[in-house]
Parts: C-alpha cells; sequence; structure tokens
C-alpha cells in the first residue's frame, strides 16, 4: 500500500499539488501548549499559556481548569458533530413517504421504535407513524424535562450507575450548550466536575444523537445485511466515469448510489466513450453505503487526496465531516469536480449544490450526468490507479450478528435470538474476549499501521474483533474483512469463523455506528446476566484525531468499557486531567482510558485487560 | 480610583497574594497565534498555526477557515451562557408557587407574555399561566420546527432581512449545536459562511435566550423601576457584616438579597457585634439587584479581587460567569467566604452549597447566618475599605424610559406609550442620537479608563447613553448615573435630562439585558417609522473581554446597528474575517463593527457614524 502511496506523491510532485504529508511537515513541531491542552482562548483577556513561571491564566485558572475546558469542549463539539447528522437525517424520515424520494425500507425496525416510544402503530399508515417517530425522535435534542429514552436500552446496573453518578443525559443540545456554559470565562474550573459534564454530555451522543442516527438511517434505507465487496484505490476503474462519495450523512449518498443505477445514465456514459459508471465510496460515507448497497470502499481519511491523486476521478460529492478542504486546491490540478451538498460543510473552491429532500433524486441525477459529461476532460497523461483492492465482507450490524449466532444455535435446547453462543465461547476460552477497534488515522502515527499491528495481533490471540469507520477500512485494505482471514487467527477464534461462518473482523458501519457496538456489548452483558463493565469486551481507538473520537472514547467509558488510546488526549499538561481520564472515570463509571503510544504495547495491555475481566468473571 | 487600587495592591503584597495584575504580567506576551485567531485546536492532528511558510493546517484549512471557525465557536460558547442562564430561571419560573420561594411579581409582563405565545389566560390561576408560559419558553431552546417567536418583535424590515437572509434563528441550542457541528474537523472553510452563523446563532441570543432571561427575571422578581444607590469600594462597611454576592443569575441574589433583611438575622448580627448586615452585589449581579433593590454595587469585573483584598468580606457567594477561579486562593489569605452556589460554576477551594429551587431561601438564610459568624475572624489589622463612592440613579428599563417620556409628552396632542419626544430631540437636534455602552473590563486596556473617556465625550455632544454591564458600573463610579452628571453634557443632553428628570447615562441592567436595548431600539424605529439600522442609535464596547460580548457584538449587528469595539475580536490574522467583521456583514444585515483601540479616536468615529446617519435620515 505504501508503494502505491508514494507513487501517487510523485503523481501530486508532478502536478505540483501538495497533500497532508507536506502540510504536516510545515505544521511540525506542533505548539506544546496546545498538545498539553493548556493553552486558554475562551475569552480575550488571553490567550492565556500554563508555564512553570505562569501557573495560571489571567482569571486565575490553573492547568487542570484549562485543559479540563479544552477537553469538555472537544467533547461538546464531537457530540455536536454526530447528534446534528442524526437530525438531519430524522427531518429527512419526518418528510418522508411513498411517491417521495425518501422512503421506509425497514418497517419492523420503525414499528419497533414507535413501540418503544410509545407511539400508536395499529390501523395507521406506515408513514404516518414515521413521521410521529421523527417528531418524537427530533425531541429528543431539545425537550425541556426528562433525559434520552435510549438509555433505558442499557443494562439495568448501567442505568443505575449513570442515575446515581448524575451523568443522565438530558435533551442532547442542553448537554452541548451547558457544556458551552460551563467552560466559558467565569464558571467551572474544577476537572473533574467538567469531566462529569464530559462523560453526560457524550452519553447524549452514544446512546442519543448517535444511536438516534443508526436507527433512522436503518428505518431509511435498510438495516444493513452481509454483502461482499472490495476495497483499496484498485477499486477505481480506469475506463469508467469514477465517482466517489465522501463524507457521512448517507441521505445524500444514498440517492447518489441511486442515481448510478440508473440505465439511462449508464447508457449516457457508455455514448461519452465510458465502459459505465463506477460509484465508489470513501470515508464513513464508504462504510454506509458498502453495507448497505455492497458498493466498494475507495479508502480512508488519510487517503482522500490519493484518490484524487489517480487522476481519474470525475467527480468527488461530499456532504459532512473529514472532509479536507484541501480537496478544492487539489482538485484543480485536475479535471475532477469537487461538489460540497451541504450547508454543514461549505467549502470555497468547490462546486456548492445544496442537497433537499424534496429534490434530492434529481439532483443526484444531475450530478452524475455532471460526472459523465467530465469523463472527456480527464487527462490520461496524469491517470495512475493503483492496482491494489482486496475483498470483504461487510455488514454486521447486531442484528446479523444473532442472526449468524442463531445459525450455530441448537435450536432444540437454547433460545434463539441471544448472544449466547458467543457467551459460551468466551466463557470456554476459545474466544478470549472481543475488541470494537475505531477511528481515524491521524498523521501523528504512519498511517492505518497501529490498526493493522493490533487487528493481527488480537486476531492471534483468539480476541474476535468488531470495527466501524476508517478503523474498518484498514481492515479492508489488510484482507482482515475476508472470510479466509482466519488463517491468520489462533486456533479458538479461527473454530468460530468456521463455525459461524464470518471473517474475523465484523465491519459494523460509520462511526455513528458505534452505538451498535453498544448495544452489542450490552446485548452480550444482558444474556450473560452482568453489566457492560464486566465482560471482556473493550474499545481501542489507536489512531484517533477528531472530537468525535473523544466524544465516542468517552460514551464507551460511560458505558462501562476500557478504551484503548494509541494518539493522547490533548490534556497532558494537567496532572489531573491525565489522573481522571485514565483512573478518575473508573470511579464513576467502571472504566477509564489506558493510553499508549506503541501499537505493540498497546495490544498487550489489551490482551492483559481482556484476562482481568476474564479472571474477575471466573472463567 | 487608581490610587485605592494601588493601595489595595500594597494590600495584596502583605499577604502574599496574587491578583490579576500579577497574572498578567507573566501571561503577557500573549500568543500572537491565539491573539490573531489562526490556532487551530479542533482535532488532534494538530494544534496547527497560520504562517508564512505554512498556509494551510494539515487538513488544508486555511487562516480564513480558521480565524471562522475559532470566531463562530465564540459565538456559540457566548450564546451558551446567556441562553443557559435563561434556561435555569425559566426552570425556576415553572417552579413558582402561591407559596414557594419564588413568585411571580410582575403579573402584566406575565400576561402579556402569555398573549404573545397564545397561552390562554383568562380565568386561569396565575401559577397554572406561568407554568405553561415557562413551558412554551423552554421550547425556545428545543423546538424541533419553526424559529424564535421573539424575532416577531422587530421591526418589520429588520424580519424580512432575517428572513430573506436566512439567518433566522430556529431552536437556540440547536444554533449553538450546528455552530459546533460545523466547525467541527473536516466541515465548513468558508470564512463568509462560518460569518452567517455567528450571526443567527446571536440571533438566537439576542431575540432568544437573553430575551427570554430577562423577560422571565423581570416576571419573576419585578421589572426594574427607576432606584437610588450608590457604587464602588466603599459601600463595603466597617462596622457591619459585608457580604457580596458576585455573578449573573438572579434567583440565587434575590434570596440572598431577602434573607439579608430578616429581622432574625440582622439582629444575630448585632448580636455578634455588627451594626448590621451590608449586603453589596458585584459585576452584573450587582446590576439585577441595583436595579430592582437599590442595593449597593460594589465594583465591575476587574474589581472582583479587589473586594476581597479590603480584608472586610465575610462572605462572597457567586452564582454564574465572569467568577474569577482565583478568588478561592485569594480568600483563604483573609477570612471570608467564598461560597459557590451553581453546578454550571464549581470552583475547586471553594465553599460548594447547591442552590435548588425549593430550598432556596433557607440556604440564602443559612448562608447569611455563616457569614454573620465569621465577622468575628475578621483581621481589623488587615482591613482597608477605600472611602470612594458615588451616588447613582439605576432602573430604566424600557418601560421607565417610556414612562419618564410620558411624563413630558402633551397628551392632549401626542400619544402616550411612545418613543416620540426622544424621537422629535433627535430629530431636532438637540439629541444627537444615542449610543448602547455594554461591555467588560479587559487587562489589555487601562481598566474603565477608554469607558469613562468614551462616555464623558459623547455626553458633551448631545448624544443620550444607555448602558449594562461593567459599562455601566463605570459611570457608576464616575458618577455619571447621578441627575447631577447633566452638568456634564452639552447643552442640548443637559436640557432633555432637566426635562425629562434622568441622569445622562440610563442604566438598563445586566449584560443579559442588552435585549432591552434591542427592544428600546426597534421601538424608536417604529415610532419612526423607519428600520434600527437608519436610527443615529449604535453600539459600543470600549473594554469586552468575554465570549457572551462576541455573541452580544453579533446580534446588535444583527439588529442593523453597528458596534464599536475597543478590542480587537481574535480574527486579525485573516484578511477575509477582518473584512466580514468590519464590511461584509454590512451587506447582510445593514451594520458592521468600527474597531479602534483608541477611545478618543473610537468617540469619533462614533460621533461621525451617527451624524451619517442623521443626514441619510435628512435630520
Amino acid at each position: 500500500m505504501e508503494a502505491d502511496t508514494a507513487k501517487l506523491r510523485e503523481q501530486a510532485c508532478s502536478v505540483c499539488a501538495e497533500t497532508w504529508e507536506d502540510r504536516v511537515k510545515v505544521q511540525t513541531p506542533h505548539c506544546k501548549f496546545g498538545e498539553d491542552g493548556i493553552c486558554c482562548k475562551n475569552c480575550s483577556m488571553g490567550p492565556c499559556r500554563i508555564t512553570p513561571k505562569a501557573q495560571r491564566g489571567i482569571c486565575g485558572a490553573d492547568a487542570h481548569a484549562i485543559a479540563g475546558r479544552n477537553y469538555l469542549r472537544t467533547i461538546a463539539a464531537g457530540t455536536s458533530a454526530h447528534s446534528d447528522h442524526a437530525r438531519e437525517i430524522l427531518h429527512v424520515l419526518h418528510r418522508s413517504s411513498a411517491d417521495g424520494n425518501y422512503r421506509i425500507r425497514d418497517e419492523a425496525k420503525l414499528i419497533a421504535l414507535a413501540k418503544e416510544y410509545g407511539v400508536t402503530t395499529e390501523g395507521r399508515d406506515i408513514y404516518d407513524i414515521a413521521h410521529e417517530v421523527a417528531e418524537v425522535g427530533l425531541q429528543e435534542f431539545g425537550k425541556s424535562f426528562g433525559t434520552q429514552n435510549f438509555i433505558k436500552r442499557a443494562t439495568p446496573e448501567r442505568q443505575k450507575v449513570w442515575h446515581d453518578q448524575d451523568i443522565e443525559p438530558r435533551a442532547i443540545d442542553r448537554e452541548i450548550a451547558t457544556a458551552l456554559h460551563m467552560t466559558h470565562m467565569g464558571n467551572t474550573a474544577d476537572a473533574e466536575v467538567l469531566i462529569r459534564q464530559g462523560l453526560r454530555t457524550s452519553i447524549a451522543n452514544g446512546w442519543g444523537g448517535s444511536m438516534l442516527g443508526t436507527e433512522v438511517t436503518d428505518i431509511l434505507f435498510g438495516t444493513p445485511t452481509v454483502r461482499n465487496t472490495e476495497g483499496n484505490l484498485g477499486v477505481l476503474e480506469k475506463d469508467m466515469v469514477n465517482v466517489v462519495v465522501h463524507g457521512h450523512d448517507p441521505a445524500f449518498s444514498e440517492m447518489v448510489v441511486t442515481a448510478a443505477e440508473v440505465k439511462e445514465l449508464v447508457d449516457y456514459a457508455k455514448s461519452k466513450g465510458a465502459k459505465g459508471i463506477n460509484l465508489v465510496g470513501l470515508c464513513c460515507t464508504a462504510n454506509e453505503i458498502a453495507m448497505r448497497h455492497g458498493v466498494r470502499m475507495a479508502g480512508n481519511f488519510l487517503q482522500q487526496e490519493n484518490v484524487i491523486l489517480t487522476g481519474a476521478v470525475e467527480m468527488m460529492c461530499v456532504d459532512v465531516q473529514c472532509i479536507f478542504p484541501a480537496l478544492s486546491a487539489l482538485s484543480e490540478c485536475f479535471h475532477t469536480k469537487f461538489v460540497t451538498s451541504s450547508p454543514i460543510a461549505r467549502i470555497p473552491g468547490s462546486l456548492y449544490i445544496e442537497f433537499k429532500p424534496e429534490t434530492a433524486f434529481d439532483q443526484a441525477k444531475d450530478l452524475i450526468k455532471m460526472a459523465i459529461d467530465n469523463f472527456q476532460n480527464r487527462d490520461p497523461n496524469k491517470v495512475f490507479i493503483p492496482a491494489t483492492k482486496q475483498t470483504a465482507t461487510v455488514g454486521y450490524p447486531c442484528e446479523q450478528i444473532i442472526k449468524h449466532l442463531d445459525g450455530v444455535t441448537n435450536s432444540h435446547v437454547d433460545e434463539l435470538g441471544s448472544y449466547r453462543p458467543a457467551i459460551d465461547a468466551i466463557k470456554a476460552g476459545v474466544l478470549r474476549g472481543a475488541v470494537a477497534i475505531v477511528g481515524c488515522n491521524n498523521p501523528r502515527v504512519r498511517p492505518d499501521y497501529s490498526h493493522f499491528e493490533i487487528m493481527k495481533e488480537l486476531l492471534q490471540n483468539d480476541v474476535l474483533i468488531v470495527a466501524t469507520g476508517c478503523a474498518a477500512q484498514v481492515a479492508t485494505k489488510a484482507g482482515l474483512l475476508d472470510r479466509e482471514a482466519k488463517y491468520l487467527c489462533g486456533a479458538g477464534l479461527r473454530r468460530v469463523c468456521e463455525l459461524v461462518n464470518i471473517p474475523p473482523i465484523l465491519h459494523m458501519g460509520a462511526c455513528v455506528d458505534i452505538s451498535r457496538m453498544m448495544l452489542l456489548a450490552t446485548g452480550i452483558a444482558k444474556d450473560w446476566g452482568v453489566d457492560t463493565t464486566q465482560i471482556p469486551v473493550v474499545g481501542c481507538a489507536p489512531e484517533w484525531m477528531s472530537e468525535k473520537a473523544v466524544s465516542i472514547a468517552n460514551y464507551v467509558v460511560s458505558t462501562g468499557l476500557d478504551v484503548y488510546l494509541g494518539i493522547e488526549p490533548q490534556v497532558k499538561g494537567s496532572t489531573q486531567m491525565m489522573e481522571l481520564i485514565t483512573q478518575g472515570t473508573r470511579k464513576i463509571t467502571g472504566a477509564g482510558y489506558i493510553i499508549n503510544k506503541d501499537p505493540h504495547e498497546l495490544v498487550k495491555t489489551i490482551l492483559d485487560g481482556i484476562e482481568a475481566k476474564r479472571a474477575a468473571l471466573g472463567i
């Protein structure tokens, strides 16, 4: 893979284009105050920075208050990103109709959610139900009283922890606003209190916004099922019109996927000398459409510029989050049309076409046509498509995992629809446990390397992996989502893979789908009869980069699962904050961070952690 | 005044205490990247900083994107602070009862708001109405559809501007969450789009949260009326138990004020050798209780440490916002008890007593008793109370201004309840216009100096001033809230002051009450038959410091009023952002910033601005 990247870097040189590798060179070394979290920009008396000689900001805030405030704001921003995305999807559900662009694909899931919400379902039109469910869902963001509905999905023990610790999240947006208020000049300076609000705000994400986002996306576009696909830059096709969708919000990409399959447009592409239309995904959008349509995945976060550097992309359409603003200048070095579509993510130099639910499909068809028209502008001399690609089996939301487990359940003796077979395998020691590997890439470490090393070693040690987001795409590129990857596993895990007919890494979706992992851990804990914090299941984000990741890490910790990080949260300048995120949260939620920049050392701590959980359970 | 401060600095030295003056010394020079707004900490690939050699962050964000994102986050945080405060007050209203701690003091205002909201009033118990109004008010923070109710209070022209420019704010917390989402890694990089969301988010503050906060505070504690009081450190009493309330949320301070008047407690204070209980206010809390009870004001933002340095304060009780965390260490150098009361503003080293509506009055009495018990611990050798204080007349919300104008209206010819007399004075040139002077102190400039110089010069030029927040307290300390200050005014303004029987600077309240100023400007514009942007009325924040101030400045600009700033917003590293805040917003709202660090030059631009508005109106 890295040889391809080197070749693409040459490609960049030849068109005088700049990539993240160049920018990292001029941006390093990074500001130490920022890295350590002890620079405060929260009022215009400053910025203030903590040094041995200046132990307090002008207002008197010390390193702990400053690092704590910065950290809470990071969580608030990450929560906003996931939740605002979910809000958009809910508004789409609210405008869904039998003859519109957006229809209900998973009626059963809608009905189940309606029942959970207390929305009447009998004798009603499915769209009436959908609209009322959307209204209840939207109220989760702004209701004036009460706490998040979905927290009742957690184990009873977990619900009690959240209640007793006073971190049950109220309305999602309220937690965000309160977090900003607490970190405003002249408010909270107590690091532990800031951490507690961080946990609360993060639960509003994981058990609020993100979970709603996932749920409603399934309702609108179908709950993912197991599918075969391919991943890496080799999925771009030399002789076809290449359209890349990038971002996070499936309301946009689903329409583009459908438009790319329209026969008239395929014929139109052929009339323009192409062999057809090749639509591929990038980043979390790739995960979403791979899980629902088998659309191939071009790459993850730090590959976004590489995709354009192939010179073979007629159009890159983006929606929200993790979009490099650099893509506009880079696209101009090629014939690539760079299209932004969301009012949330406007980028200068892009072609902005605001996507609207009412006209979505027509807009998507227009985009595909524009991409086709652009095919003739491709400069063959500038094209380099690496051959690398890997086959992958994706699409393992909880429902599919249960379905596969049902396949090995002796239905004469045991109950179907349970995680029991997995629990039995863990109890027997055939599986030692499971790790959710999630998160981004980060130039602070060699891209994909930590992910890959950790995955490989866990598999060898009979640890099942569930993956989402950019981490899932590393697994794709490394061939670990292929059922044949069982040969890289320890004997126990290999047997499980064979028996259940799964790859050793289960692709669960986009980063917003880490909520699926919370439900998976909860399902296992409930079927086990223990709390989530007791089971040998942990989270790991080896190369995380975004504020969303910090919010996610906090809701995973809130759910009682330890989180193993390969990149340090930016609070190192405060001993109190370092203690709080690694130890302090254990007193609140029973879990915390373990941080190690060396992937091999990190994986060792994960294995130790899993064995410690096992020992505590007496297995 | 500054001599007193020097003496208090000696006092600090003698007890080895550190104050903001010391901290400014070690915190300057400030980080230039932060000051210029071109340091990005929004993901852990960074921090990234823009330099001539590094024109883009790792993701490709340039100076404009970074400064724009930082600026929008500042607005979001400021909006959160005001709005979250308003939410708390609404929850208090929701729990108000005839026999509880919190009752309805301004029934007429409640009924008017109920009618505005479409809440049935006839034949209903006032508390039933109050609770329903609170519920509607709370929904302004989180409603899933529609825009802010109070925007209908603006001039028709203004409403059209907001509609046409697509900056009508939806739910308050939604605008905050969306602002954070837009500024999250990989989203909006277009400075103008960020500025537009800033305006929208700020309107959610000024015409949403802040306006609700003011309205409901009036309902619960009474709409302020004209009262005489005193201000500056000399209001502390050598022989009395001194209790200082500091912060912003009147739900807390109102109870403490009432408790300090309880006869048993006054007697108890006397039994402990004190002549009584001397309750005084600090910062915006001072403004709130001065306007409603005539409670005396000890000082503004940068005086908070000086108050404790007098050695004569038995207790300082704080609620939210602008509280120096430094106060806990400083209090420990004296006998002063430093009490925090809000879960939003927890400060290590303080005595935390969470204030609850159900038990508020009992808690307030306990606090007063604790302060009394602390009187004996005062060390007379450490006491220095400056003699300086000034008389002031405060309490000029719109209702009082109208009432005073009614006093000079010829009711046989003209309509009562109108701003007509003021408009006539402006048209005649007796008054040239009006300036709203608001905002904090900031060590970047000599404290209070800019405020005072600008005020003095405007008065000489026949410009009426309305003031809130820390600015209003500068006017207090300078004696400009005294009716006798008319002698400092030009002939025209002096005549108006005499005729209407007002001081030349009208104290309109706390910083949350800048919403009153928006209604004042709107009322004048409506009675004039023009839009707010046409009248010779502007805003000025000579020494602003907080994120709230940036949010305020934006809603004032959104309302069509130019804002004159004495401190630069931290976006200087982006030419685009500088252009947008000074010129770009003019194309959107008809107003913008004028920035000048020299108060004498700034006042000249204000006068020019007012004259230009007059000329455009043909007066």
